[in-house]
C-alpha cells in the first residue's frame, strides 16, 4: 500500500432549505442529496483517484448505509479488507441543512465510527507495516487515532495526523506524528493565539513545533500553506493559485490525501512542492459541488502536476 | 381493496441533538435512526396491519431509500402494483432533528412524491373502482389528490380526506369529499376561528360542513374528536381514554387508517362507535416510539376493538 487511512465513514445527509427550522416547526425543502463523506474515507478517495495503492481501516453499521458505502470503497479502487461492519450502531451520518445564503448546519452523529477499536486496528497491523504514509484525525474514538499514530512510528511508517475536528489535550498525539496538518482554527485551538494570515500563522507552526511533532503545516485556504519542519529556521509560506470557489466542503480532506499520495509515492518532489501541489488539487476541488463528488481523478488532472519540473516558484 | 391510499413515501432520516445547530456551525449528535414514514404510507401501514387489504398508489425514487420503501410495504403486506420509481426525484425524506426537550423541528423534502401524477392515478383506476374506500391528503401533487377525490365520487366510492400539511383555497375539494378529517389547527386555518377546546371545534365542524363534504371529523389529540355529519342538528363529541404519551408522531396517520379500516370492513359500527375505535388505536400508538413501528398489529389489540359490542358508552 502506498497509503493507509485511519478515520470515519459517514453518509452525508444534505436538504436544501429557505431557512433553518426552529424547535416544533416543520418546513418544506427544496432538494435533497446523499454523498459519501466523513474525514477517513475522504482522503482515502482522494489518494485512491490519484493512482496511489490505498487501504482504509474503518467501522460502518450493518445497515444499508454501511453496505452502500462499502461499495462506493470498493468503486474508487480501496482496499476495505478492514472496514468492518458492526450491529452495534448505525453508520456514520451527518445530516446537513444548506439555507437560501449557501450556510451549513451540520450534525455529525459518528455512531459505528465510534465502534472501531484498538482491536481492530491491531488486525491491520501487517497492512500498516507495508504502507508507505498512515493518515488519521480524530472523526473516530480518539484512543484509536493515538494508536494508530504509535503503531506507525514503531513501524517507521511516515504518519500524516489531521488535527480535525479540533480539540484540545492532544500533547501525546503529537509526540508520535510526523507531519501533523492543522488549519488556522485548529492551530488557534492548540497555541491560544489568533491566526488571522500568513505572519500570524508561521508563529504559530514555530509554536506547535515545539510540541514534538517532525512537520507543521497549517493550511491557509486560498492564502496556501505554511510549512515547517524540525530543524528549520523558520516557517516558510507557500502560497496557492487563486480559485473561484463554489463549495469548499471536503477541501481539507482532499489536501491531506493528495499530500499523503506525493509523499508516499514521489519523496524527490520535497515537502514544499509536495504542499504545493496538493493545495492545487484541493483548489481543484473546490470549484465543483460537493464532498467526494467534487474530487478529481488523476487523469483528469493537469500532467505537470505529477512531472518532474518543480511547479512551486521560489519567492 | 378494502383500503387504497393515495399519498406520499417518506424516508425519517431523525439525529438526536443536544441543541439545534446554527448556521455555519457543525454540532455532535447523539443518535440516528430511520425510519418508514410519510402522510401517504402511514395510513397505509396502519390499515395493513388492521388486517385489510390495503393499496398504496405513490412515487419512490429510483434509489435504495426507494428501493427499501417498497420493500417495506411489501412486508407490511400493503399492494405496491402502483408504487411507481422516478428516476427524476430522489425518495421523499424528512430529515429531523430532536432537541434535549424532544421538540422536533423537521424538514420535509418531497422530491419523488411530487411526480406522482394524474396519469399514474388514471392507470390505478381499476384498483380504486373495486375499493371500498380511498384515503388521500396533502404531501403530493394537490391537482392529483383533488383528482383522486373526483374519481372516487364518480365511482361511488367512500372517500377520507385529510387535510395535512394544513393549506389554504381549497374549497373545490370539500365537495368532492365524504369524509373530512382535520386538526385543531387545520380547523382553525378552514374557519378563521380558533379552535381551543371541543366546544370551539363543534363550531368549527358546522362551519365546515357548509363548504360540501358529507361527515367532518376535528381530531382533539388526547380529547377524542367531534364528529359531525351533514343532516345532523350538531356537532357530537367523542371522547377518548386517557393515555400517557410518549411520542405522538404519526397518530393522526394511525386514527385517518384506522377509521378507513372501520368503515370499510365494519360499517354495522356507525361513524361515531368507528371513530371511537380509531382514536383508541392512535391512542396506543402515541405511547410507544416512532412513526409507523409504534402502529400495532391487530392481533395485538384488544379483542373488544373488533368486536360487536358498542364501546362508545353514551353521555
Amino acid at each position: 500500500m502506498d497509503v493507509v487511512v485511519v478515520g470515519s465513514c459517514n453518509i452525508d445527509l444534505v436538504s436544501y432549505v429557505p431557512r433553518l427550522p426552529a424547535a416544533g416547526e416543520t418546513i418544506l425543502g427544496s432538494k435533497f442529496s446523499q454523498g459519501f463523506g466523513g474525514k477517513g474515507a475522504n482522503p482515502a478517495v482522494m489518494a485512491a483517484r490519484l493512482g496511489a495503492k490505498t487501504a482504509l481501516i474503518s467501522m460502518v453499521g450493518e445497515d444499508s448505509f454501511g453496505r452502500e458505502y462499502k461499495l462506493d470503497l470498493i468503486k474508487n479502487n480501496i482496499d476495505i479488507s478492514h472496514v468492518g461492519a458492526t450491529s452495534k450502531a448505525a453508520t456514520g451520518v451527518a445530516p446537513i441543512f444548506v439555507n437560501e445564503s449557501g450556510e451549513n448546519s451540520i450534525v455529525v452523529v459518528k455512531g459505528a465510527n465510534e465502534s472501531l477499536t484498538v482491536e481492530n486496528l491491531m488486525e491491520a497491523k501487517d497492512l500498516i507495516q507495508n504502507s508507505k504514509i498512515l493518515l488519521c484525525n480524530l472523526e473516530i474514538d480518539p484512543k484509536v487515532t493515538l494508536e494508530a499514530l504509535k503503531m506507525a512510528k514503531s513501524f517507521n511508517i511516515r504518519s500524516l495526523f489531521n488535527m480535525a475536528p479540533a480539540t484540545t489535550g492532544l500533547d501525546e498525539y503529537f509526540q508520535y506524528c510526523d507531519i501533523l496538518v492543522i488549519n488556522e482554527s485548529e492551530a488557534e485551538i492548540i497555541t491560544g493565539m489568533k491566526v488571522p494570515g500568513v505572519e500570524e500563522a508561521k508563529t504559530a507552526a514555530e509554536s506547535v513545533l515545539e510540541k514534538g511533532c517532525q512537520v507543521v503545516i497549517v493550511t491557509l485556504g486560498e492564502n496556501g500553506a505554511v510549512v515547517m519542519s524540525k530543524g528549520d529556521k523558520e516557517a516558510v509560506h507557500v502560497p496557492t493559485p487563486k480559485v473561484q470557489a463554489v463549495d469548499t466542503t471536503g477541501a481539507g480532506d482532499a489536501f491531506c490525501g493528495s499530500l499523503a499520495v506525493f509523499l508516499a509515492t514521489r519523496p524527490e518532489l520535497g515537502l514544499q512542492e509536495s504542499v504545493y501541489r496538493a493545495n492545487k488539487i484541493a483548489g481543484i476541488t473546490v470549484q465543483s459541488p460537493g464532498t467526494q463528488t467534487s474530487y478529481p481523478q488523476w487523469k483528469d488532472l493537469p500532467p505537470e502536476l505529477f512531472g518532474g519540473e518543480k511547479l512551486l516558484k521560489d519567492g
